[in-house]
């Protein structure tokens, strides 16, 4: 009998191409385990809330508003709530035409893209044209619009930093695209190397693949860097000569834990050069409200703001959008908070500014002691998060350790990442889920958890690992080569 | 110079051929219009908050509770919320992992998948598994994973309703199938012909198709009939003779406004059909928040069930689920109060019931003054709405009207409803965006508008027709022929 429609053998390829670590093995095996009644401390996802990160006050009590617009009139509404949450819930209701339970433009809602745009003219220092600025629900949505519009088969080609953020290859896959990878510089902090680049590039097209989009994830995912000015100056240069859109995934922008290398935007650098290049390169800019200090992953809030794209490519992709009718409404309004939060004077500013900074300042204690933490564990190296969420620490394993896993059937990292969940509850992701130089092995873990669990934490890992070394290593192991 | 990657001439050729009517050229100049001052009444798509309907009370309590959590522990949270809202609320929020704020299972919150299968299992009298039901960013976002999944290449067909809802057309050219066009018999109420559905079959298989899928949207959308027991039962044999999936988009179910044919789910169908049909028969089953007389249409909630597919099919939809983390999470509970609304007995259950016996019975009584209506107007017939959310009018345009349109470039359908909006305001969709029989003309608008603003928009309606009609018609006119 031949097979049914929706029998795996007669998927589309590309669905079945898909993968996506950081829900892949790891994560079901770790949903198992904690069905099983094992306490998980769940690392593979940046999802500040399920590890106890608390709302911001403010917004959430907008919204409550918006979503219960008849509170609003209620005599005794002051009781629960400040009257600038009251105002602002007023004024976002005033920017729906229904409320929240009333579809939008399928742009999103024309008012909070103008608070969008005003938002990106005070970051950059240029005006931000609200038309250009699309509302999404969650950035990963809007990068997945992107790349279906550009890529048209499998000789188009998108580079991609490696190690790098899965949805990029999960996507890349489903819409039937290749993936040029462009390795970073793990000596070099994770670094860009134009001339490596270049040479990406080159095989790609002997190869026969147009290469027409490069991604860049700044600050860095899963490897926390922050790009320099100059780095960003050089591969928009780069973009320019080798005519590729830029597609500049800048979801951390919020998160960063030192002072060197500040956020700044490829958008700003792209506009402080001038013509021509200002006027040329294209470039599509991904933000959300799951990051941040703000951290509401659940909501499904994002934005893509385009940069030299025409108006007839803008059409099209706003037709696109308006098959699946409307980002969702809530989403919509938090992004507005994000970009438009309380200001000194306001009832609510002072609490905003303690709960924000409160979790900003644990975040970068937190990314201190969790690399000081793997930097004190036996073969474990590990780059400083400078920014973004994630540690992405070396893990030397040794040829015993390499050799155990290939008799099971595992990747060595996915074999130490599994050892290490069994014995400690700690759900990592393997390197070899973002891409990683071959031999070398990594795991990516977020700095999440709540500070006062970090140190038990690396202390359970390093007894982890520092065991499974012992077990695996010899006189002739790797790390006394 | 040669294109850049995002210029209309090097981007994806399926997004280029996507079409959605429904926010087309008619929404686009009404949008225009409204700009400039006009009045716009928009009935181009089912939105019932944007036309003034208010949301339900109780759900939008729960949400507004669970969207500010600390509300729950504020000893004065009594004065502005019942208590089976408190009570509900803390209940949503014991099935997260961390509230509102953070990202769910790729498929949704267990326990909400739970309450909908109980919800299946009460309407069908069949149990339900929750493992076999997604939870979605609202059900345009399911119909578009579950046929990205299905179509492989251009030579894979999907058998569509004409009329159809757009959704289809501009997601299979979007993922690069065909699509197979079966008529709905307008003189025989929109009903199916199994006959013809077997000549489109066998008309795609000589041009080389494989017919993988069926699409029906029951209550129909843009044609509100609901399907008899008998229709169903036969294009399920249909679907079991000719292997194909069978795609039920069945998000009107609760919009039913006359006794003879209630609403049936195919899955109960399937199932009262015994084996071997029921055990083979390839099933997925959509619904929604947005429709009903909930109408919660911007927060995006949604779900689809699976039914005799695999289980390796079913983790590969997980899998591509997870690329995009999760699908709001408010959403994900708004479906949950709908599937599990308020019981007799609790505080909130007497004022529920009248909110929502008000909107279904108020929804009836303008599907009948909108029917009539357009029964009353010189060249219009129009089947009764016994569904959904829309009237879909057969225009008879005469001869001078077709070719007063053919002069200025567009569509006949287009050019009357254009001229309509100009005329009064009124928004509507051309019947050629949901597709038509050579040579007919129809139009949909929604039964949506206020109640109390009905009589005045038909008569302005019939105003606009009778005129138009006495413009373009002469002794040797259509309608006297």
């Amino acid at each position: 009998m031949s097979p049914k429609p929706l029998d795996y053998e007669s998927l589309n390829e590309n669905v079945k191409k898909v993968a996506y670590a950081v829900r892949g093995e790891l994560y079901l095996r770790a949903s198992e385990l904690q069905k099983e009644g094992k306490k998980i401390i769940f690392t593979n996802v940046g999802n500040p809330h399920a590890l106890g990160q608390k709302p911001l006050t403010f917004p959430r009590q907008v919204i409550a508003l918006c979503q219960a617009p008849f509170l609003l009139d209620d005599p005794y509404v002051g009781i629960l709530f400040p009257a600038d949450a009251i105002a602002r819930a007023k004024h976002y209701l005033s920017l729906t035409s229904g409320g929240l339970g009333a579809y939008s433009d399928s742009r999103g809602l024309p008012g909070i893209r103008k608070e969008v745009a005003e938002f990106i003219e005070r970051r950059d220092g240029y005006p931000s044209d609200p038309e250009l600025i699309y509302l999404t629900d969650g950035a990963s949505k809007g990068v997945m619009q992107i790349l279906n519009t550009v890529i048209r088969n499998e000789k188009d080609g998108i580079l991609v930093p490696v190690p790098q953020y899965p949805l990029y290859s999960a996507a890349i896959s489903l819409y039937g695209g290749s993936l040029v990878p462009y390795y970073l510089e793990e000596e070099a902090n994770w670094g860009l190397d134009i001339n490596h680049i270049r040479q990406s590039v080159a095989a790609a097209r002997m190869k026969g693949i147009t290469v027409r989009a490069m991604v860049i994830i700044n600050p860095g995912n899963p490897t926390g860097q922050c790009l320099s000015e100059a780095s960003l100056n050089e591969l928009l240069k780069f973009c320019f000569q080798e005519n590729l859109v830029l597609l500049a995934d800048e979801v951390y922008q919020q998160n960063i834990y030192q002072d060197e290398r500040p956020f700044i935007s490829a958008r700003k650098i792209l506009l402080d050069m001038g013509p021509p290049m200002s006027k040329e390169v294209q470039l599509v800019s991904f933000h959300t409200v799951s990051k941040g200090y703000w951290g509401e992953c659940g909501q499904r809030g994002g934005y893509f703001e385009m940069t030299n794209i025409s108006a007839k490519t803008v059409d099209e992709i706003y037709k696109v959008a308006s098959v699946s009718l409307s980002p969702n409404v809530p989403g919509q309004i938090f992004m507005g908070l994000m970009v438009n939060p309380p200001k000194p004077g306001d009832i609510s500013y002072l609490r905003f500014v303690a709960e924000s900074k409160a979790i900003l300042e644990s975040l970068k204690r937190r990314a201190h002691i969790m690399t000081d933490g793997f930097n004190s564990c036996r073969n474990v190296v590990c780059n400083f998060t400078e920014g973004a969420m994630y540690s992405f620490p070396q893990i030397r394993l040794p040829p015993k350790a390499i050799e155990a896993a290939k008799s099971v059937g595992k990747a060595p990292d996915v074999f130490y990442c599994l050892k290490l969940l069994e014995a400690t509850g700690i759900s990592t992701v393997p390197g070899s889920g973002f891409g990683q130089k071959e031999g070398v092995f990594h795991l990516r873990t977020t700095i999440l958890p709540a500070e006062e669990d970090m140190p038990a934490i690396m202390t359970s890992f390093k007894k982890f690992n520092d065991e499974f070394m012992e077990q695996y290593e010899d006189y002739r192991g790797y790390s006394r080569m």
